[in-house]
């Protein structure tokens, strides 16, 4: 299709929309609040779009991410990989024939499951534009990182951990609450932490407590120590050793993921992980 | 010392009491109740001592435990490993002399810092009481997991891991907790777990909503396989291919335990923690 429209990146907990121009290209609106699936009631998604469109225009929408999980607007399928833009557009579920349509999402269905829902959309997006090559290795840090091998073009195959949710999990509700509450910075403490990481991360982590304790680390560079440990699992167990990795998050997370894959012997470049989405979602309008 | 007195394991959220009787052998009276330090308010511990030997006898009482954690009622030095029950007998710290005394905890003060407060009364006493040999690999499961090797009748070294508190963590805070609820038995869903776990745990953990939202796996069996990967990870991690590995722990947790020190080639001997622990206070009564 052409002409204008929306574009939503429905998260869990956040929300992302944009209002692309008359040219099918220019972003002329956009806003981001904290309206996630999980704080829409069932039922409450229409609603929700109506709104949008009074804030942004009544226009067609497309609606990426968890708006199509089970916890969202209508449960839409998963895709297998390996995936190109145009099998997604295939697969759009409308809501209301050319007017709001929902993306599915991705799935790994061989001997190690996996899904994603909206990160394929930045991730194809990102070679659509150029943003980064063909065949390559992408990084989507958060609390799931997803970690996509691109090949010719295509999605080929990813794998999610969970480093964000974990660490989250230990500052709000473990013993090591006392200790984590510091910032998180790619300092000495965050590289002391990936050269511990790895396959003891479960005593690794306990040992947070006893350096506290006995007096050998202030609690101030502790979060980032567990930062490292953490995100350095996670790099470790994917084999960047000289291998570009090309890294879709916010500056700071960025910086964090590119410190432990250069400590791995990777090469790490930052990609405008909103500029890889609407690149990705413009494409797929345009396959309409 | 010789004659009756009263045995306190104090522990983060549960305690057990004894009462040893003339003979400074046999259990004569036994408690077990939820008045770990947690539920102790700051101050209330003199009361607590009171009331326990309102019920279990007006003796000379030895505290081991989170008792004398900064959190307890006083708190107590770490001791170095290597470590012997004469070192634990002379550093008693005495509430009020010759009646009421809290032992130290002990520590590792090298590049590995570890800490453990009663675990250390427990695997002296294993050795002590002939339950394990002088030159032995001994595990704790628990919310923190200790594994202890002891040389020449000695705790020469530890270190702590903490998959059982990850797996609360998990249960209870989540993204995976409708995955969670379910039973933990060391079956095929157990096993599957240990075969996957180690250094991606990860992504491995994330993979149990993979396979229950692309009808992978049941949900039955997903805290299983989530025990195994973190129990797995643990036990990876501490090289008992060809070891024996005596494991100090309840039935169900032992049994856990014992399942992936076998698929990891290790043998697994089951030891009463309880015997353990009530072997090493009396043996440290006797030499005060």
């Amino acid at each position: 299709m052409e002409g204008p429209f929306l574009a939503v990146d429905w998260g869990t907990t956040n929300r992302r929309a944009w209002r692309i121009g008359a040219d099918g290209r220019t972003v002329e609106a956009e806003e981001c609040d904290g309206r996630g699936i999980l704080s829409v009631a069932p039922g409450g998604f229409a609603a929700e779009a109506a709104a949008i469109r009074e804030r942004l225009g009544d226009l067609p929408m497309l609606c990426a991410g968890m708006a199509g999980s089970n916890r969202g607007w209508i449960e839409t399928p998963y895709l297998p990989c390996p995936l190109i833009l145009d099998a997604i557009a295939d697969a759009m579920t409308w809501v209301e024939p050319g007017r709001t349509a929902i993306l599915p999402g991705a799935a790994m269905t061989g001997d190690r499951p996996d899904v994603m829902r909206g990160e394929e959309v930045q991730l194809l997006g990102a070679l659509a534009a150029g943003l980064a090559p063909p065949d390559a290795l992408l990084c989507q840090p958060g609390t799931h990182c997803k970690w996509a091998e691109m090949a010719g073009g295509r999605l080929a195959g990813f794998v999610t951990a969970m480093p964000g949710e974990l660490f989250a999990l230990l500052k709000a509700h473990s013993l090591l609450d006392p200790q984590l509450s510091g910032a998180v910075a790619p300092g000495p403490a965050f590289l002391e932490g990936v050269a511990d990481s790895g396959a003891d991360l479960l005593s690794r982590l306990f040992g947070i407590r006893a350096a506290s304790l006995l007096g050998r680390r202030g609690d101030a560079d502790a979060a980032s120590y567990a930062s490292g440990l953490l995100i350095g699992t996670d790099v470790a167990a994917r084999g960047v050793a000289g291998r570009d990795v090309h890294v879709l998050a916010a500056p700071a997370l960025g910086a964090l993921y590119g410190a432990a894959i250069t400590a791995f012997g990777g090469r790490a470049h930052a990609v405008d992980s909103h500029a890889a989405f609407l690149a990705g979602i413009i494409a797929l309008w345009r396959r309409l």
